[in-house]
């Protein structure tokens, strides 16, 4: 079984809540003889007049804090291509990233931002208030037992992250480095106001040997930083830093902030933490109950009637699985790689099943991806180094064709395409 | 000024919150011989086990009732897919849809859903019970007015579009038909266990003159119908039926729902409205002061400094203004609208700047692609219909150049993809 000790460091990545910083920061540098607050103030009306934040007060103070606003038809396209930027430079990195999905309320009193916003059914607190044999003692005993059951929204995206850990383990043969991915809407707890707002996140967390946790922060915080100033005017304002000891959050052994230079000074856009492994213990205190979960039944009695995810190939989630025959298995595996870049570029989402170190048949491996939906099976073999032949299963009649390796990634962009146009 | 009494028909689309809704009746096929319930159960087992959907009972449970539920890398992937799909051909319709992002939480207590639902910060209401001096009586008023100063979360999309709808107006010279779509989170209230659910919903909400609304509300029935059926593998299972009389919702005049055959007998999928103009008047009663916020500084004034919004050109929402010059109006905008169309196959998002029908100069219109970051305008005139040849204008550079109309395409996509490899 898995042991979890070995398991250790998370890094979360955030962009900030506000899509539009890059905005404000790139035509602020237009007008640069203006002072300060009349160039945001010019900004604001820009983004309100051209349709990328929705007019009104309230709104646009929303903006200029950072937090998510009502966003007009240009401001949601923007925003939509910020998070497809932030999503593509995440998974088609040569690291292992999977995307998740999870809730943004959680009945787990132990959630993150200590349960602090509460999903309350006005309806039923009235009903409680109403409730005239009660004394006060027992109203306010109440009233706390609902807010007690009631639903916690997330203020991050950690708690989710650290709990898909283990079912996770599973697509990675249980090898670490991986990492989890989400984007979406959390909660911030007001300051003071009695009014929480929301901001749009991005993150991931990154799952590595303590030993290899440093460099790999590094690496992120070098990725992170290209990937700002990819899309800069004036790539130089931005910089990183480290988060100085006193300053560290939680658990965290290190940190560091991704730093862009505004007219008024410098701000951090985002920070990487080195968490160690305490909250990732805690998260999973049942952990090998958790993992008896994922047991699997024995391969054999799966096999005796085929189960497919006959998904659309639009729709399915992996267009082709790449693996490896009997032969060379370094050779094999760098063709696999160049393979698998090569279907990257063409935004073709591809699985890497040659990573898969245990053995497996054939037919246990095209039970399995007919189970996930995946449209094509390749088998990259000896002969594939030689004359460059692959052999293509496709998922829908399980026939087996010869192809030559050049020609794959058109025959797969062609028949996707088409199946779109029918 | 403009009169709102003639606008008046919206239609609400959903797509079932539960993005697997499809995986479900396609898999289910494949093993028609055993009972409706051992179906569902191997489908669920077989979405845990490849990574659809996050383990755990309660998780599950979610994902059969038809809510949001913990998604795995591949549950997310189809998510994305489907909501992709979805928004692709909302957009890329004849017909005007634009993308609006409106907030999850509102501090108006008139929003959707009865304000049923509130965010409630644990802390505030601590200290509220524990206030020793207050009558019973007393902290009952005080709970309640915690309550009513609380943000309420959003069951559906439409309290959202109707405040939208006045800015909106401005982009498509104030005239019907246009749209208004979202897809995102939604909350929904509890069936009596107190604990309120997450649903991902997609919607369009449709403005269009009483006349037309129900020639319009069978166009995009037959719409949707034809979405679900491009992915189904039995199209047939999808119909779609009038709501009966007695089941109209609200203000709704009429209402189509869309149908699948699931084994265990028909469900509906979505439901249209159309809803009549009720709402919509009632979410404007202040139009005439919020048609104000909307009106323009003189022009002139406005092109004294050149402002340019320049996002780098995969971020710019849109990336090039179709306008016409002087000519034959009609041919002109025959023309304008192949290019549009081709411009949408090829997926590069394009503005219809030649629907604008009062006269602009094109220093004006310039100025006003500039402050959008418009990166390129396209003007077609009498010499393109003679020799095919369009004046291209860049907005980094000023320059104007002269292309033959069969080179454009390739031209921007040439642009955009060298701005990203950059």
């Amino acid at each position: 079984m898995l042991s979890y000790c070995v398991r250790n460091v998370l890094c979360t990545l955030k962009i900030p809540p506000c899509s539009a910083t890059l905005t404000l920061q790139h035509s602020r540098r237009h007008c640069s003889t203006s002072s300060s607050e009349d160039l945001v103030s010019t900004l604001l009306q820009l983004c309100v007049d051209r349709h990328y934040v929705s007019p009104g007060q309230t709104n646009t103070e929303l903006f200029q804090r950072g937090m998510s606003c009502v966003y007009g038809p240009l401001g949601m396209e923007l925003r939509r291509n910020l998070l497809e930027q932030w999503w593509h430079s995440m998974t088609s990195s040569s690291a292992q990233v999977f995307g998740i999905n999870t809730l943004s309320s959680s009945k787990d009193a132990a959630a993150d931002g200590g349960g602090q916003l509460r999903i309350v059914e006005s309806d039923y607190l009235k009903h409680t208030l109403e409730q005239k044999e009660l004394s006060k003692e027992q109203l306010i005993q109440e009233v706390q037992a609902l807010i007690q059951r009631s639903p916690s929204l997330r203020t991050d995206f950690l708690q989710g992250a650290l709990e898909q850990y283990v079912p996770s383990l599973e697509l990675v043969n249980r090898k670490l480095p991986f990492g989890l991915a989400e984007s979406g809407l959390c909660f911030q707890l007001s300051d003071g106001s009695g009014c929480p707002a929301e901001v749009t996140q991005t993150s991931l967390v990154w799952f590595c040997s303590p030993r290899t946790s440093s460099q790999w922060l590094d690496h992120w915080a070098r990725q992170r930083l290209k990937w700002w100033r990819k899309f800069a005017r004036s790539p130089s304002d931005f910089s990183s830093s480290d988060v100085p000891v006193e300053e560290l959050e939680g658990a965290a052994s290190r940190g560091v902030k991704i730093i862009y230079s505004f007219p008024w000074g410098q701000e951090p856009l985002e920070t990487l933490w080195s968490r160690g492994h305490s909250e990732l213990l805690q998260t999973h205190k049942g952990v090998r109950s958790k993992l008896q979960q994922l047991k699997k039944q024995d391969s054999k009695q799966k096999l005796l009637r085929r189960k497919v995810l006959k998904l659309h190939p639009v729709l399915a989630p992996v267009k082709v699985a790449l693996d490896i025959g009997r032969g060379a298995t370094m050779e094999l595996r760098q063709v696999c790689e160049g393979l698998l870049q090569e279907f990257m570029e063409a935004k073709i989402p591809a699985w890497p099943g040659y990573l898969e170190t245990l053995p497996t048949s054939m037919e246990q491996l095209n039970a399995k991806y007919d189970e996930m939906g995946v449209l094509f099976t390749v088998v990259i073999g000896e002969n594939t180094l030689e004359s460059g032949l692959l052999q293509v299963r496709s998922r829908d009649t399980t026939i087996r064709e010869t192809k030559h390796i050049s020609e794959i990634k058109n025959f797969l962009s062609r028949y996707i395409s088409a199946a779109d146009n029918i």
